[in-house]
């Protein structure tokens, strides 16, 4: 089983932005995390951030056919980026929404998310854990079906 | 560790109550479901159920000395409950907000929930895992501490 | 045909509450209308009053195999009982929301009812005819299904 | 007792618009139960139909002096016309809006009547039966009074 | 001098309708003062009352190249018909919205007017003297170009 | 095939109507235009202009066995008649609504159409244009069925 | 007949401001025109103009028992001054507001007034005439009285 | 004199819930005071703590012929309890409104109560001292009758 | 200890103006019960009405380093006057807003009170009493300290 | 005349996404349909697709001097691309904006476009024609200027 | 070249006004360096400050045909003061407003100025420096006019 | 010292663009002002202009450890990329946002920026000074720090 992990924009930033608000651990340690999380799973994951939204798009869309779904941090994206949002309805992979800190109790901005409503379901506020928690949320589910 | 889980109003209908949005699962097969995931993560949990805020409100109260922390699926008080919301605040327990469904690709008034902003995170929409996801992101939270 | 009949809220102060709004027949009276309009259309009733937005809910659960359908006035929890609202809809009986005043000439946070969409219908403003009426539409939707 | 009984603009249409919201009886056999029910309550009724606002003001002006209430289902005119309600206030005559379908479990603009709160009540969403309990509802009124 | 001077829907009803809010002087003599007004400024007045949006702008229309300006009372279409709005922006002509009741101490509804922003004035409030005073302003107006 | 061509509220001003927003083309001039354009299609078309709510929706519902589909501007009448809506809904015939000037250009509350959620689909902006668009849209949509 | 002209904030730029908006007459002449409608009305004005709220008010309080009525023009006072509202209910004299300009047909935020709600009624958009009439509109109702 | 103080849900965590919003007294030295105040103004209190909505309710009707009036601080309901609202309201008791914090300097959900519009008046931000006035503003207000 | 008493813009009709809504003592007799008040509290107070916003603003700038605290009922600048808030925040004195009437269940422009946040807390509702509570509160709040 | 054909984000998975919204048709058979559309209006078109937004931008900056107007189906940036909305504005070509669904009777969301302000006209709701028209729109109007 | 430049209301708190916003420089040393800048840009100002509405507009009325334009601070009234804009409007000098703190980072209602519309552009959160690019942007319009 | 200056989306059409709006200055002669200007100052300037979000994200993380600040002109970005505004925050450098126009005498949507809440400040509205001042203000702060 293939899984797309996307990271998007200032995530490559991790460790060393605000880490008050998003602790201190850097974006090789979290894929660190993500790889060992795949291994006990026995997946493959295929890891990718981008500051780009059509990067972030243009990677769904070629590995549609070979992946079997997609956890993703949108990161700012999630409270505007309609066009992901599409994308992941268009390609019809099942997804996993994840955010590092608790968006709920940031900004009023931050409390709506343009992707959630396409995906199976959100996971916020976990910090490291939340990627780790998605994979398996998405795993089980595809185990599931 | 000993873990409160809370179980909000209607959710004694599981399984029953439209299964199209929340399974056909019942609700002593989710508490299954959260004994074997406690026995995996050698902790203790103390589950309850009930359409009475304030029983939700009161057990927390209650177990506020005796447990570590606390996962809760709100049911519909997510969404008014202050009074739960204050609580949770006034204890100071770290706690997960757990959901069935995707709250978010459901009705307007379903995507606000006045929980979240006091808990550690929310995870939502993936049915069962939702609890067990919960439960792990509380524990390792708490061991991480 | 059995059906259950709910009074919400400060409705065991009819009579004496608010006059010029809610006239000066008490519950007492009310109850004893239904059971005439009961008798009058073959049918038993089962009328409980509570205060207590978990005893209501409680009561319908108890009730959701033993009766036929619903006529109920949520009173002040029309216009935020979530939980009420989703254990009507999550026992899947037909229900009758009925008003004694007409709520649409009222404070405008009396013009909104959470319960009313996953009603049968809603009559509102003919003081204690609006149980009685209550009661034809849903008798008259069974009978008629 | 004259009554006038009002029914709203697309409603000659009934049976053959929208089957699944509106049910397929035809407005013919509606006007026969109106009858029934008047035949029943020992009232003459006046049925007209219009899909013009300004017919439909006209029709209550004329007979403001020769009808005791109204029983009126205003379709469409529900949501925007004020000038059907100002009509219905300037008469000052005891009036009851009717709907087929539960305008509550419909699009949010149809959740708004600016009719209603010049009526004595609303009843709603028990197809040919609302026009029943509406002259029902209407005529204890006017006894009772 | 030509003037055309209509009355909106319902103003048929003066003097007997909600006398409180309108007065109790009827439309008859409400013209009487308009004709008295409109001799002692040496113009013509053409009355025109309706109840029907259509026939309100078809008289504007038919009138367009034989009167100088218009003094409407628009009644209950003050706050939604855009095409009565868009008839008089289309022709062209001064015109006058007058209103017998002080619409800004009543419903909330009732301050927003789609008519006033494409006449010359509004004057609202000072019973029949809102139209002696319109006619004023018109012709002033007129006879200053 | 037959087609109804509907022209609503104050569209008989054409030419002669702000002609910095409409153009300077007359009604006949555009009716001319829609003939062409009919027997280009080697269709019949059926124009009706009125200022009548009432009277357009009549129309459609006595042309509703007689024509294919209908295309329509329905002037001021796009922002509130949910009347029309309705009744473009009632007969279920396909429908497309054109508008000679861009609305979303002008003033915000002409920006929403009541009527195009009931539509095919949409075409604004485009002069006399918009209609010969929407017949080639409406026939290709019937032919290609 | 003693009655207060009451001019608000930059009213004594007349003719000098925005004379696109405002006309080019000065506030002298304006004076005049109030002087001379005085005159013909055999009643005394006392005129008076402030850039401040507060000395509005003191004039208001000294002359609540020397004068019979007042007509203001609040400048940008009528958007947000309610101490000038206040003062207009508290002294309980029948007040006119007029304005120079259409405020309906500039920015969204002079549309609202929170001083009409206390006075007569409103005459807005007929340049020097506003005043005019609105002292023919205050003697005509103290006279009716 | 007999006076009902109701403290709503969580109060019951005063001292220990967030002390930097709520101090650190606890409920039972509140009550103390209380009590002294009451020794003060030779009245009798009645005190009673519940997290119970349903219980407050019941509280207030059993004792509404008991009692002269109520003090309460309605805790988390304040934002949303329409039932405790229509309680005061139903049962006609003179009531106080009475907060430890400045719910105005608190999030902006804190700054609605739906229980002070049925209140004499409401005290917030005094810490205990919102108590000891709140029962000296009801007395002086019975007194005072 | 000294305390600043300020009254806001139209206080000085206070027993005139709106006996209904302010009650019929007149603020002589309201400052008679201050001094009382002062007195029994064994404290100075200074007491000073405007109704100007700057005349208020510079009274707080002149006394800051001489009063120990401020006692306010700033009339309809409770509403509008962010100069007043930020004199108040500006200047560091703790200070107690008081209102005569209770200002929740009047208009709801009158429920946003834009002085509360930077204040202790708010007194609305109890007449006079309001400004007595507010010394009483503010004393024990600085003799707290 | 040279027109330059862009299709925004994820339309590359037409025929592929969601085909009960979109349709089966693939992207190369859209192109198919408007090259021909293309040599039957003998023009030329330049047509190009892309997921990102400033590679859109850059095609009409690039493209400016050298097309006579654009056709655009902006996808999800209809919703929120200003750049896009002020890159059309700031090169001054005509442009028309397509859409192959009915965006108006989609999410609420989707009703909203940022690009239709600054476009000649917009087509919404025809499949693959809304292209086909849009070409006849734009030839048109460039043919008649 | 003379240009005036005006504080609002608390500024002549600066310095003391709480620091951790405003920072710690008093008004006197503000106005010495305006003074600097103006001797560098060899130009004369006139500095006001006034805690009043109105005595800032009659401050810009006065010098309005001695200036060649303003730099104002408008403090509060930034928010609220439409008096003060349609001041600057009126008397049609070019001004700029500038701000010490930067309002985007502070409570939402600060974030809208009622000024800025009628300003050549606004400068805001640069501390004292907020003046002297002030009164930079000025000089250097005027001077490129 | 070495500052990055940034020009977003369309700024490359500059001189060409809407003239109106943003001067008829092209972008070569706007950064000749900014290298004069960074002369003056003694400092380095890197400029960048991209119509691509993720170009200007990618250039600012480059720089992030090579420069002191950042002045940045976001053009349409200002109103939605809340990923720029999370790389600005997460780089940790002083920001100062710049605009050739007065956003906020232009449309609604141009008066939000979602940049400025995490720059210093703001300067709006002076052409292509709006640039040279920006320098000024970080160059200021950065000295003085």
């Amino acid at each position: 089983m293939e899984i797309l992990v996307l990271h998007g924009p200032n995530l490559n930033l991790l460790g060393e932005r605000e880490p008050d608000v998003y602790g201190d651990i850097s974006l090789d340690k979290v894929n660190e995390r993500i790889q060992e999380t795949a291994r006990d799973l026995s997946i493959n994951v295929h890891i990718f951030q981008s500051n780009s939204e059509s990067e972030l798009i243009d990677k769904i869309i070629e590995n549609r056919n070979k992946v079997s779904g997609i956890v993703i941090n949108p990161g700012a994206f999630t409270h505007y980026s309609i066009a992901l949002r599409d994308c992941i309805a268009g390609v019809g992979l099942p997804a996993v929404e994840v955010h590092i800190s608790n968006i709920y109790n940031r900004e009023p901005f931050r409390h709506n998310s343009v992707i959630a409503p396409v995906c199976l379901g959100q996971i916020t506020g976990f910090s490291v854990d939340s990627y780790v928690l998605g994979l398996f949320a998405l795993v089980s589910h595809l185990r599931g079906q």
